[in-house]
């Protein structure tokens, strides 16, 4: 069940363990599930118990410690041998007593590694405050380290065969928002258009099947644009009202995501007028990627094109994205925003999406691109517009 | 857009109160997604950047404190006024040199809070390490105290309202199961029985719609069913082998989970005679079910039921739920398994999966239930068996 040919897996920890040596750390534990499946392979849908990776500068493989019935989807989806699989007992697991971390800590006495500098996720979803308190606890003589994000930027350039799961991804985003598009409609209940998106997602293309994406399809409707996180209800559409739609396709836990804003019937003057201003900002960015630009430089041509229209716009305007596992497909490195200095490199895939929301009315029009040398790739091909949807009342 | 009456979300927050009281703590800081959804509603997928909720033993609202962009949302989905929506800057997402947590210190300090006891949930999924260390580092005159679980522990018994969501939850179960049944066959990949899954769960019936349940269709076959929290692929299935099916109806973020297992033309000796063992022993844990009875007693019946068989079985079989966000539909309270000394009560609601793998064969068949005075209310009406599913070849 490898996604990936092992040379590659090794390549990833190869990087991995210069970076830690860069740091000063020998001991690195991986609890973002994201970075758990880079360095493995591992996937199940497990991260609702504490799991980690232990990486160490001088084992040639990770070891997996994760929950006893979760072993066998170790030995089934990574490169591991069985030595390098540590499940622990069912009774650690949401124990008042007990917790995961302090066998963890028992795992690193064995191994002799208990007095080292130790790299630890400090900010990543799943490692909670109570795994660090428990570690420092158990390891009185170990120094431990911020190693938040240390896989994360080396996930930010993605290999070819990286690219090629993204572009499958792609494909899958503009099959379901097609769905979108045909389904939307007066009357129709917002529940029924998402149940399409969904099966869209995961149903994939007659050649490959999709995966689920770290992030339901959001759907704000009417004044609701304006509160872009909002997942959908079983409400009808009404004419004229907006709706976001944002989703992501993905192939084997990589995502390329989309979103777009749809209007059934005559939008009104300002929703169309605000269309435009976005798709322009929108372009003006695109226009400028290539490899060496910095992300602020990217944000800088959006916003001097919106000002231009005189629109003003506070949040990041895009962020890094690939491998993900939920709650979020952004990779938590490079996001396009002022004061984000990171240098664009060919094979790094981004998520542009420009939110705007001008009091009840919001807009969503996204790309996901790869750097190259010159330019970029633009992922799905997807007309670039305000979706305005031909209002046939049902009879 | 308040999914229950203002006064239900009043009880809750006395309720908490109550606890907090109890425990000394004068402060609350509640990080858990569906915690913050108990108190007030507040109901966005904006759980992949730091937001909580700050409850006050002297307050009558919470304070909701989030990132900008999802104030709307809090304005839409909370009971709260607009004084107790305190969104932070957009330069505090993801950044390197700022933290949510610092503004949240702020935030306290000019209530005044920043030298009481303060209680925080120390092992909820989204409240990191480094959100515990900021607000160490930013509140060096509060005593930080943990309060994991406290909102949960109320959650545990639902109110009348509760239990009606949670029943609509489970025919919504039902029906994604039946069409999982209904899809199986030689031959078809396992994508597309989840594609359906997943379109019943979210269109859910002609009279309300779905929400998207807080675990994705689980679906391991063959010899993976010894590994239960594998997702899918894009494999075909085949003929004899065993297929486990776990999955939820999800009402306005209330579950009912509900697990089988199939085969594919005739099932073997071994398969057969397993569902046989496991369905004795969820039948006869399901008629140990009334109030006053142990958690760690129901899990006796089960055990002393399958021993008599020659099974074995180490984890826990079942865990309290209701309510909930991705990764788990888990309330991490009671869990049916040795030690769990909680006693049942009325309107708790349990979801009972006893995971058998044995070797390289797994089984699952599930039951949720609410517990009543004298016994309790199975939720799903679904035929507990070892599913067999005729196998007509595809033309």
């Amino acid at each position: 069940m490898l996604t990936f040919p092992i040379s590659e897996f090794q390549e990833r920890l190869h990087k991995t363990k210069q970076r830690m040596e860069q740091i000063g750390i020998e001991v690195l534990l991986v609890t973002d599930p994201a970075n758990m499946n880079y360095l493995t392979g591992y996937d199940a849908w497990s991260f609702y118990v504490h799991q980690l990776l232990v990486v160490m500068v001088d084992e040639d493989q990770p070891y997996w410690i994760g929950r006893g019935m979760d072993a066998n989807a170790a030995k089934y989806t990574t490169w591991l041998d069985e030595e390098h699989i540590h499940p622990y007992a069912d009774h650690f697991v949401q124990s008042t007593i007990r917790h995961p971390m302090d066998f963890v800590c028992e795992f690193l006495k064995t191994k002799k590694k208990d007095k080292k500098k130790i790299g630890v996720e400090m900010d990543a979803y799943y490692f909670t405050a109570q795994c660090y308190v428990r570690l420092t606890q158990g390891l009185r003589n170990a120094v431990l380290v911020d190693g938040t994000n240390l896989v994360n930027w080396i996930r930010i350039i993605k290999s070819d065969l990286e690219i090629e799961y993204i572009r499958k991804a792609a494909k899958i985003s503009e099959k379901a928002m097609q769905v979108a598009f045909d389904t939307i409609q007066e009357g129709v209940r917002e529940c029924d258009v998402v149940a399409g998106i969904s099966y869209a997602q995961i149903t994939g293309t007659e050649e490959y099947g999709g995966d689920y994406p770290a992030i339901v399809p959001l759907l704000p409707t009417g004044e609701k644009t304006s509160a872009c996180h909002l997942t959908w209800t079983d409400e009808p559409f009404t004419e004229g009202a907006p709706v976001i739609i944002e989703l992501a396709g993905c192939y084997k836990r990589y995502h390329s995501p989309l979103a777009r804003t749809a209007v059934i019937g005559k939008p009104s003057e300002e929703v169309y007028r605000l269309s435009e201003v976005v798709i322009e900002g929108l372009n003006a960015a695109l226009d400028c990627i290539k490899a060496g630009v910095t992300c602020e430089e990217i944000e800088q041509s959006w916003r001097k094109s919106i000002e231009k229209n005189g629109v003003k716009k506070e949040s990041r305007m895009g962020y890094s994205t690939g491998l993900n596992y939920p709650p979020d497909w952004g990779e938590h490195t490079a996001s396009i925003r002022p004061g984000d200095k990171t240098i664009l490199q060919p094979n790094m895939v981004f998520h542009m999406i420009p939110t705007i929301d001008l009091g009840p009315i919001g807009m969503e029009i996204s790309e996901s691109f790869r750097v190259t040398e010159n330019g970029c790739e633009v992922l799905a091909n997807f007309p670039r517009e305000l979706y305005v949807k031909p209002n046939i009342r049902l009879a």
